[in-house]
C-alpha cells in the first residue's frame, strides 16, 4: 500500500504545474481522474518541506477500502519521517500519515464485510493526511456510532500500541506498576487509561510541569520531567516497577533495566531523544538513536527481567500480523463502548496547519493527541505567514531547531 | 538458610574424624546433638569429591521447618554447582541439593500453616541431599496425598520454573508454538505437559534419538539433537516459533531470537554447553557461558520481539519472591489433582548412588527426573567400585571428561 501511495505521489507529480493551496487548479494529464487536497513532504527536513496541494485521488485495488477522510491522526513518528529519521525511510515526495478516520466511500473487489457509508478508523502505511484514502481492509475497522471521527483517529495507533505492550508483551496484572514517560502524550494518556482497566495499577509517569493539573487523575505518581526519575520512582518505590514503557532509548535503556523489579519488563517502543533541541544536527540525532547500549542475556538471568521492543508499523506492514492487530482493536472497542477508555484530543487542526499542529508536538505542547480535521479551515486567528501552504523559510526552521525543548516527546507508532 | 547450612557443614566438619560411610560413626563434639547422613562436596570437581558422611543435624530456627527428607531432585544445576561453575560459588565443604521432599518432624517458633507429619515439598538454598533438611516455610508447600514423595521432587523446580517461563515471562496462549532443549529431560517434560494444558500448542523438542519413542507423545515435533533445529524448525514452520526456551546459551542465543516470530519471546534460563565433552577445561567451559552475543534493543524494537532470562534461585533466594512462587506452586498442584500434569521420574538412587545418578545425567542418559531417594540402599547390581563413598579416582574423572556428549542437558533450575 504505502509503496503504492508513493507510487501515485511521484507519478502525479509532474502533473500538478506547481504546489497548489486551497484555492489553486492542478492541471492533471488524464481527462477524467479525480483530485483530491493532501499534505505533501516534498523532501526531508523542516517544517518548510510540507504544504498542501492537489493530487490525484487514489482508487481502491482488489482488497482495498477507499476512505473519505475525515480526521487523521498526528504522532511523534511524523516529526521523525519528515525529517527522514527513520530506518529505510521512503522517497520524496510522499504523503505522510499512518492513521486515520472516515466514512467508506468506495470498495475494491474482495471487501467482503465493508459497505459504503460504513464509519471506520484505518491504518495506512503513509498517505493518510489526505481527503481520500485506499487501504487493504486488513487495516480497516469499523467505529461505534458514538466515536467521533476525532477520537476515532486518536484512537487506533496509541491505544493499540499501549495495549499489546501491557498486555501481550508485558503480561500486565493486577496490583502491578508502570512508568511511562511523557504522560501527557496520546501514547501517554493511552497508556494510563489502560492502566486504569486493571485494578491496583501503580502508573508512574514523567510530563512538563504544566501539564500536570490536567493529567493528575490517570497518573498515580507524576514527575517533572526535568528530575531523576530513577530516583523519583525509587523514593515511592525502592524495588522499581513492573513495567517500563521507554520511548527515549539512549542512557534511558539503561536506567529503565534497572528500575525493573525482577520479572519485569522493559520496552522500547521509539526514540525522541532525537529531536530535542540540544542536538540539531539530523547526523548526531541519528546517532544518538543507535548509541543504545546492547543488552547481555546472562544479565537478564541472572536478575530475572525482560526486554522487548515494540513497532506497531512493522508488526502491521513489514511483518504481516494484521490479523492479531484485528483481535486487539476489537477488545479496545468493547472498552470504549464500556466507557473504560476514550481518546485525548488535545487539539484539531486543518490540513493547512500542519506546521503549527507539528510545532506544537515538537514543543511538547499538547496534552493528548493532535488531530488533523481534513474539513477544517485553518483558523485565522492561528493562521499566520507561516501557516500558508505555499512556502516556509528558513526562519521558521531555525526557529524549530532553537526551541527550548523542555520535554521529550514520546515517539508514538 | 543457605548460608546457615554452609556454615553447619563447615562448622561440623572438624567435628568428623573422617569421611563417614554409612557404617561409621562420627565423633560428635556436642554430646547430644543428633546426626544425620548427607552428601558432602567436599571441593570443586568431578565426582570423587563427593562422599556420604554423617554431619550434624540441623534443628530449625524461627520461621523454619524442619523436613524429615525422604526424596531429592537431580538437577543439572547440581553438576554445575559441583565443578564450581557457577557465579560466585558459596565455600565447600558444603552440601549440595535445592529441593526435596519429606514429612515435617518439627517446627520452629512461627511457622503458622505446617503441623508436624505433614506431607511436603520444598526448596532448600543448598543442603537438601540429607536426611533431614531446615528450611524457611516460604519455601515449603504441603503436597497431594497422592503425590509420591520421589515425584514431589521432581515437581518443584522443574514445573515452577516451566509454569513461569511459559504463563509469566512469555504469555503462552492459545496456538502458539514452543521450542525447548533436552525435551527428555525433567525440565523438558515439564515444559511439554503444561503446553499440553492449553490448547492448540506445537512443541518442538531436541532429544537423543533413543528417547524419541518414550517422549513421542509430549512433543509434537522431535528432532535429534544432533541436526541444526533451525533449520528442522523452519522446515515446518518457516515464521519460527512464539516461545524458544534456551538452556544451551552461547551461539544458541542467536539461533533462538533469529527464530522468533514477531512478538516472540526467548528465555534464556541456563547453559549446558559448558559441561559437554567438547571443552573439558572448567575455564574455556565458564569462557563459552559468558561469550553469548549482547543484544542490541533497537534490532528487538525492529524485529518485535522479546528476550528474557530466567533464573528460579535467584528469584527466591537472592530477590525474595517466594510469594510468587506460592501462587504458582497452588495452581501447579491444581493441575497435578486435575491430572492434567505428572511428573516423570527417570530412577531412584541411594544418596551413596549420587555419582552415578551425576553420570547419567551428565550422559544424557535419562528420561525425566533422576531422583535421590534417601531411604533406598544401594543396589547391589549397580554399585561398582565407583559407587563406594569413600572414593573416586581420577579414571573416573578422565571418563566423565571423554564421554561421547551427544546430548547437551538442560541447565534444570
Amino acid at each position: 500500500m504505502a509503496k503504492e501511495g508513493v507510487e501515485t505521489a511521484e507519478e502525479t507529480e509532474h502533473m500538478i504545474e506547481k504546489d497548489g493551496g486551497k484555492d489553486q487548479e492542478s492541471v492533471l494529464t488524464a481527462g477524467d481522474t479525480k483530485e483530491m487536497r493532501a499534505v505533501v513532504l516534498a523532501g526531508f527536513g523542516g517544517l518548510n518541506k510540507l504544504r498542501v496541494t492537489k493530487k490525484v485521488m487514489p482508487e481502491p485495488l482488489e482488497g482495498e477500502v477507499k476512505i473519505r477522510v475525515k480526521a487523521c491522526g498526528l504522532n511523534f513518528l511524523d516529526l521523525m519521517v519528515r525529517q527522514g529519521n527513520i530506518d529505510n525511510p521512503p522517497k520524496t515526495p510522499l504523503v505522510p500519515g499512518f492513521e486515520c478516520s472516515g466514512i467508506v466511500e468506495a470498495l475494491g473487489e474482495n471487501t467482503k464485510g465493508f459497505e459504503i457509508g460504513d464509519r471506520v478508523m484505518a491504518f495506512v502505511n503513509y498517505n493518510a493526511w489526505a481527503e481520500v484514502v485506499c487501504t487493504p481492509l486488513e487495516f480497516v475497522y469499523k467505529i461505534p456510532d458514538d466515536m467521533t471521527f476525532p477520537e476515532a483517529a486518536a484512537f487506533s495507533m496509541n491505544f493499540v500500541a499501549a495495549y499489546m505492550m501491557l498486555f501481550e508483551v508485558a503480561n500486565l496484572r493486577e496490583g502491578m506498576s508502570v512508568l511511562v514517560h511523557s504522560a501527557g502524550g496520546g501514547m501517554g494518556q493511552a497508556v494510563a487509561q489502560l492502566c486504569s482497566t486493571v485494578p491496583n495499577v501503580t502508573v508512574f509517569g514523567t510530563a512538563s510541569p504544566f501539564k500536570h493539573e490536567a493529567i493528575k487523575d490517570s497518573v498515580t505518581h507524576l514527575f517533572d520531567r526535568n528530575v531523576d526519575y530513577v530516583q523519583e520512582v525509587k523514593k515511592i518505590s525502592p524495588e522499581g516497577v513492573d513495567i517500563v514503557l521507554d520511548c527515549l532509548c539512549g542512557e534511558n535503556t539503561g536506567k529503565g533495566l534497572g528500575l525493573l523489579k525482577p520479572l519485569g519488563t522493559y520496552i522500547l517502543y521509539g526514540s525522541s531523544n532525537m529531536v530535542t533541541g540540544e542536538t540539531k544536527s539530523f547526523f548526531s540525532l541519528a546517532k544518538s538513536w543507535w548509541q543504545v547500549e546492547k543488552v547481555n542475556p546472562i544479565k537478564l538471568y541472572d536478575e530475572n527481567k525482560v526486554i522487548a521492543g515494540f513497532s506497531l508499523l512493522n508488526l502491521l506492514f513489514k511483518q504481516g500480523r494484521s490479523s492479531l492487530v484485528k483481535i486487539v482493536v476489537d477488545k479496545l472497542i468493547s472498552l470504549y463502548n464500556a466507557r473504560k477508555i476514550k481518546p485525548l484530543v488535545d487539539s484539531l487542526w486543518a490540513l493547512e496547519e500542519v506546521k503549527e499542529a507539528m510545532q506544537r508536538i515538537h514543543d511538547r505542547g499538547n496534552i493528548g493527541k493532535l488531530i488533523l480535521d481534513v474539513e477544517k479551515s485553518p483558523t485565522p486567528l492561528m493562521a499566520n505567514d507561516s501557516t500558508e501552504t505555499s512556502e516556509a523559510g528558513e526562519e521558521e526552521e531555525d526557529h524549530e531547531g532553537d526551541t527550548d525543548n523542555k520535554e521529550r516527546m514520546p515517539f508514538i507508532q
